[in-house]
């Protein structure tokens, strides 16, 4: 019954369209300080004998590659559910940060941002703190002057390729103008470009943050 | 910075387009019964004045809408990680299916179903089983004939209406096919027809299965 032939095709056919940018998950993996560690437990596996194979996660709300939601950071503010898809799924540019400071808003304007765009910011994050699974505190994340700059542009996305978008400032700045934040991405090979961006996170109901994953397919 | 006019655009932007078949993620939903409860803790709150909201997540990898992967049925078999996304993106026929009883072979030959097709099942499950959080026993599930049937066709994929496709031959027909089995679709609303499907997994290292976002937008 099997046919390694079409999985074969449906492999090749997939690398060469959607290139995945999630982080993988699993027990153990770096997570946010102060955020709950990431543990899986095997409850019923085949090779042992049981009719199937089932599995409990215990995870945070912004573990791996996630979205954030207003209530993670604004009182009152929408759950996960709420978050608007349109804001995930479209139109994207992947926008490569030389500072190795912080994205901040000069160098952002070099790169014409135009009002709703979606924005995926490659760091050197991407090259160098995914590959330890112990957290790197030095990593680049989104200035306030960078943030204020986008909340003001209504722009519809932003990516960030480790675990934070930045200070609370930054967040509030971003949630606060309806900014979707994406964290946790994993640039590393992405060219500075156009893409179609799809990223689906789940729907976890009022909740602060859900784990998305994330594909980019370059654009012409 | 609240920017009620884009949000409301943003709104009616995706319901014009994209349709939500995923069901939310809450504490206490209904589960497949032996698989791990839902539960959905606290730990920061910025109504209670912490910096900002965090939560943990115990759930299972079959909670709500999810996928299987090749391990859940058979030793050997491969995790989420490396199912092919190719199967869950793309062009998708959501088929009604009139049979109380189970989705049958001889239902689906009137479909003229062609080779290599996204196949989404709307039973009377989803109209009965999604209004309570008790677990609803006499689902309608995919008969044994029908997932021979289908792995003869080398479906892509196939989405149920509830929390199981069928017996664990029904699973094992479909994932030693290289068939991408989709569970707790909620098609409630949802039309007969052609759709672009949306369908990400979470990327579980090994996982036995992963909660998965799911959206349709009608084709033509």
């Amino acid at each position: 019954m099997r046919h390694p032939q079409t999985k074969k095709a449906n492999s090749q056919e997939i690398s060469s369209k959607w290139l995945d940018v999630s982080v993988p998950i699993y027990a153990g993996m770096v997570h946010f300080p102060d955020n709950p560690p990431i543990e899986i437990d095997t409850i019923t596996h085949v090779e042992r004998g049981d009719v199937c194979t089932l599995s409990a996660l215990r995870i945070g709300t912004h573990t791996g590659t996630h979205i954030d939601a207003p209530i993670h950071f604004l009182p009152g503010g929408t759950g996960a559910e709420e978050v608007p898809l349109v804001n995930l799924v479209g139109p994207a540019r992947v926008i490569e940060i030389k500072d190795s400071d912080a994205v901040k808003a000069e160098e952002l304007r070099v790169h014409n941002l135009g009002v709703r765009e979606r924005l995926l910011f490659k760091t050197s994050n991407s090259e160098r703190c995914w590959e330890t699974s112990e957290f790197v505190h030095d990593f680049i994340s989104i200035a306030e002057d960078a943030a204020s700059y986008l909340a003001s542009l209504n722009t519809l996305a932003v990516g960030i390729d480790y675990l934070s978008a930045g200070s609370p400032e930054t967040h509030r700045a971003l949630l606060n103008a309806g900014v979707v934040i994406i964290e946790g991405l994993n640039l590393k090979g992405i060219s500075q470009g156009r893409y179609e961006l799809l990223c689906l996170p789940l729907k976890i109901l009022g909740g602060d943050g859900a784990p998305a994953r994330v594909l980019l397919k370059p654009l012409g």
